[in-house]
């Protein structure tokens, strides 16, 4: 029963998310009023050249160059275009007139979010974001609502699909870095520009975006632990597999005590990390996301499907479309983000980790225990050490031999201390990996 | 802030799940009341035995036997007691008098949900059931929010962790049915009467709650195919294996066209069926529960979690009861079930899916060609066959062979055909293993 007036709806932005939202917009017409209970009117879609190609046909009459205009008078405005701005001001502005928001726009929610949550709050508008984690797959939802009479404690996830993919073709393929992000980019998968994902910065802005939703504090981007994959080598991948692991690069939020002043914080943190083969997040392959959460009473969970594309993205934008137009129907305002814990946010020297670390050494007596010597000084506990590999002969390094070594889990500054000394040490000719491994 | 009057919750029920949700409502006070913005207060727990034992203590004064009484003046109402009466009518009293309900009763929604809902739309009050479905996974949210904006097409579930754990067991452990149940029993996953699980009549519930839900259309739970696992032998588990499947129980909802009238319909069945061992589903172990949708827009996504429990389940309950608080204080109704749809709901002859036939045969000339003439009559192509095992000599079945058929995907009335011509061909000594495989 539609007896609703239609509700309006701008597009800002026509790339490979935009274009698909503005086609499913038009073609699923019908289909979205009769879940509403309103019909969906799109009455434009804001992009810089009215003439670029575009993965969908848009009608030439629905295009404009003229954001500004467009967001007058829409009840529902969706920010496709990325970036910081114009997004943040044209959200800014369609928020200050009342219409609701939708965006997938990470890097503007991790940098500006508390402001435009505020604005939002202001005037009773919402702001949507499904989209600006994980693509495809419902995960802002789940953790804001299903989860909100639990306690998140730890998010694991794999939010980055080019990261993922390169790891993965290295570890599937025996493809070195450079190979797997030729690959990588060859197949789309990775932008011309790949710093954003393979230095990590994508996937911080997620985290920050998680952490801040779990554990209902302000973590800003700036304020996560960064560790890009770059450094990784596909002899750290192939030792890895042989060792059981699988190397991902994970955004890691957790709850934990503070060692310095045994206060609860958060702390948010990018980097690549070892996922025992039989996790489940070590079967996440390709460009899929995969988000493993950690709370009180649920236990493990895992939300798992495509991260990006233009047409899972729009899945997502679409959903929250849905809500903010089910919210002008049935009247109300929805809910408001909250960050009543006010948590202190912790730095990675506060971590609880593992640590994989590799040396080359002096093949000599004595050694092991002089490295064992230093583990013990910055009360690091080994829970295995190995002579992995000699180094071949003729390699012109005979006389030096490689220890692996595997930590229990200890705070993450005594570790860094620990291979501090170990790379002082004169035993030790190069520490030739360091790679953290979570409680998993 | 906190400037809204306290919610009065009742809680109907304090078995494992009910009295892990008055614990949290108790113990988490604070935290809640500050995510919601109002306080929940907890007026009381109907139970039939004031004196039964219960997993978290309750205080005494707090327990009542009238639970009539108790639902008068209730903001909210947590329905726990399972079953289908007293608890139908006591949500209907608490729907009239206007309250919210969560309940996690599946078998109440898979027999009366059009009742339960319209009643709570005549008022304008929620029926919230997160828990009913995949225990602590969030899977009611992200298919009715979430993926509104798409086309679901495909849910695959296991959605029966009792049945998930006795194939597991003898997948892994070489149990037969028997030995497992046993297992299962032992350690609390099989209740004394495994029938609902075990039939399928649990999954089959769950079913039809998800098909209803993903298909806006109304899916009975007797509308729903069902098969249980009771006739599954370690024989088939380990065969399975070997050709690259293991077997679970599968939740299976779909959009398909009928193939009589070819226009679009709902199926939704639960059956044994070969899963390959790569995809995710297949490792799904123990009592976890996973639920995988395919989305047109979305693609695959995979929720995956503990599927029952008490304190697993009290965290959707909770996740529910802060939905329907945050309602409260924002003002407005919420989101109305949908069944706009409104598809035929079809039956199980429509599927198209693919079986694996063993046989035992007689070990002479020209039987398979008169066993691949049977499939060729009846329209099903034949992907592989094979003679996988001689009878051993001295068994007294010297002179037949067993062969194993994979087929192509066909309509399932042509293979039940199929399998009934088989069986009375003179050629054919027994049908020894019939199992579905979808296409996955």
């Amino acid at each position: 029963m539609i007896d609703y007036r239609p509700l309006r709806v701008a597009v800002l932005g026509a790339g490979s998310v935009g274009a698909q939202v503005a086609d499913q917009l038009l073609t699923h017409r019908d289909e979205l009023a009769a879940r509403i209970g309103a019909g969906l009117e799109l009455i434009g879609v804001a992009v810089r050249d009215l003439d670029a190609p575009r993965d969908t046909a848009i009608p030439r009459e629905l295009l404009t160059t003229d954001a500004e205009t467009l967001i007058v008078g829409a009840d529902i405005v969706v920010e496709l275009m990325g970036g910081l701005e114009p997004a943040r001001t044209l959200i800014l502005q369609a928020l200050a007139s009342g219409a609701d928001v939708v965006t997938a726009n990470k890097a503007l929610l991790a940098t500006h979010g508390p402001e435009l949550f505020e604005a939002a709050a202001q005037v009773g508008a919402q702001l949507y974001y499904e989209a600006a984690v994980g693509g495809a797959i419902p995960i802002i939802r789940p953790l804001r609502d299903s989860l909100a009479g639990d306690r998140v404690q730890r998010i694991l996830g794999i939010v980055n699909g080019t990261t993922n993919f390169i790891l993965d073709r290295m570890d599937s393929h025996g493809e070195s870095m450079e190979e797997a992000l030729a690959t990588a980019t060859a197949l789309g998968y990775a932008e011309a520009d790949p710093t954003a994902d393979v230095g990590g910065y994508d996937a911080a802005q997620k985290a920050a975006i998680l952490a801040s939703l779990a554990f209902h504090t302000l973590v800003p981007a700036e304020a996560v632990h960064r560790e890009g994959i770059t450094d990784i080598t596909l002899e750290q991948v192939v030792a890895a597999r042989k060792a059981g692991y699988v190397v991902k690069l994970l955004a890691i939020c957790e709850l934990l005590d503070d060692p310095v002043t045994g206060k609860p914080g958060v702390l948010a943190r990018v980097h690549p990390a070892l996922v025992p083969l039989a996790h489940p997040l070590a079967a996440v392959h390709g460009a899929n996301n995969a988000i493993f959460v950690e709370a009180e009473a649920a236990g493990p969970l895992m939300f798992y499907g495509a991260g990006a594309g233009g047409i899972q993205t729009a899945s997502a934008v679409l959903g929250d479309v849905v809500s903010a137009a089910r919210r002008h129907v049935v009247g109300g305002p929805g809910v408001a983000e909250s960050t009543h814990a006010d948590l202190p946010v912790l730095p990675i020297s506060a971590a609880t980790t593992r640590y994989q670390i590799s040396l080359t050494v002096a093949d000599e007596p004595g050694v092991l225990a002089t490295v064992a010597g230093i583990l013990q000084q910055h009360g690091v506990s080994v829970e295995t050490i190995q002579q992995a590999v000699s180094a071949p002969v003729g390699s012109g390094s005979v006389g030096e031999a490689t220890l692996v070594i595997g930590t229990h889990e200890a705070v993450e500054a005594d570790l860094a201390a620990t291979v501090a000394a170990l790379s002082s040490s004169s035993v030790v000719t190069a520490v030739t990996s360091v790679l953290r491994g979570e409680g998993l």
